[in-house]
This record gives structure tokens, C-alpha cells and sequence, in this order.
């Protein structure tokens, strides 16, 4: 897509601190970094949201994934690392590769919520009837 | 692992709103949603990180998250659907599958940083190091 910043990385157009290439995924490092060395990997064609990428490319990205995110581990001396998609900020889908540390400060999670009685199981008849559907 | 909650769910011995379940992997609602219609799926062997789940294992995984974020994502109306593996809470792999809304009041992400002068480099120079030893 000629007005996507991702898209721009992968033809070069845009500099990136790049951390694994291959013909159908680039890693990069995110230039507003939740921790230092967080890693971006995306597929080089565009597709918006993780449910667009197909299989076989998905499951490439996520092979990949898993070695750099051992690499971030190991050259970071992490604790562990996260992973997140977040959605709405680049429209290129991008998976974050975060290393975190046990005492980095950072909260884990989002604030959550309790269900009602009841609630649940409405909830997971709704998402089972729309799965049957697909 | 005989003392990991998700572990017991797989076998039965611990309740769970079931969303979808194959001979390896299961999904049901997280009992503590960020919203409502919050899926968690989990591969029914037991591996604490991203990176232990064997590749094939990890990619019928996102195969079929693919699949559930869809339907949640139709059932619910949502805008979209995010994804995070965040770490410690049950040390099970889990991929959160999260319904979320432009307008749902939540924090994108994470607060970040920037990199000082030549750090970015430093940074992509260390993972990539470790990279090529993996």
C-alpha cells in the first residue's frame, strides 16, 4: 500500500533497524520502544489485521518469531517475551516482540472485568454460534 | 503439569466456558475479561513459553485463533480483535484474544521510550548477534 509506513520499510524507502529478512518477513526494532531491543516482525505483504495474513505466511511469521524472540531473550539477558497485537496505530499487520523483566515496572496486563452470573455462558454461546458460521 | 490451572482445564477437573476444542488445542473465556467475550487459547500440552510450542503446534494454534477472532469479532460487533501473550500470570502458553472497540476506553499500549543517539543500533546489533548463534 503506497501510503503505509511498513510497506515503505519493506521497499526501503523508510530506514529501520532491521533484525531478520527473509522473501516474506522483515523484523525490525520499533522506534518508540516499550523496552529497549523491542522488536517488530511483520509480513512483507500488507495485510491489515493477524485474521487477513493466510496460514502458511502466518505460521512462517510465527516460526520466526519464536527464534527471534529467543535471540531478544539471550542478547537482553530477559526474563521473558511478550508478545502483542494491538491493532489500530499502523494498519500493516505487526507482531510486537517485547522483552520484559520481572522488576521492569511495567503493568502486565490491562485492568480487567467480573462477569455477572449468568454472563459468561451468553458470551460463549454467542462467539460458539458465530464460529459455527465461519 | 499436575498443578497448573489451565492443565486442569484440559482435563476436565477444573470448569471453563468451552469455545472451541480440537485433539490439541482448546480455547474457552478468560474469567477475568478486559471485555467481555475475552478467549484464551491454549495448546493442551503443557509449554510455559511461545518459543517452547513446537512449530507445528504453534501454527494449527494460530490457525485456529485466526478462525475464533473472527467469530468473535462478528458475534460481539467488535472493531477488532487484539492478541498478547504477556507471560507470568499461569505459566501454560496462553494467547489472549481480546474483543476491543475504537471508543472502549482502553490504552492502546504500553507507555514508551526513545532511543538515544547510535543506542537503536546497539540495540539491533546485540539481537542480531544472538540471532546467528541460534
Amino acid at each position: 500500500m503506497d501510503d503505509c509506513i511498513f510497506c515503505k520499510i519493506v521497499k526501503g524507502e523508510v530506514s529501520a533497524e532491521k533484525i531478520y529478512e527473509d522473501d516474506l518477513v522483515l523484523a525490525f526494532l520499533d522506534i518508540n520502544p516499550v523496552n529497549y531491543g523491542h522488536v517488530l516482525i511483520i509480513p512483507k505483504e500488507h495485510y491489515q489485521w493477524f485474521y487477513d495474513v493466510p496460514d502458511i505466511l502466518l505460521s512462517h511469521l510465527m516460526t520466526k518469531s519464536k527464534i527471534i524472540g529467543i535471540a531478544i531473550k539471550e542478547a537482553l539477558k530477559a526474563d521473558y517475551v511478550a508478545l502483542a497485537v494491538v491493532g489500530i496505530d499502523v494498519p500493516h499487520f505487526h507482531l510486537h516482540l517485547i522483552p520484559r523483566w520481572i522488576d521492569d515496572g511495567m503493568s502486565n496486563f490491562w485492568p480487567t472485568k467480573k462477569y455477572g452470573e449468568g454472563q459468561e455462558k451468553e458470551y460463549a454461546d454467542k462467539i460458539k454460534m458465530s464460529l459455527r458460521r465461519i
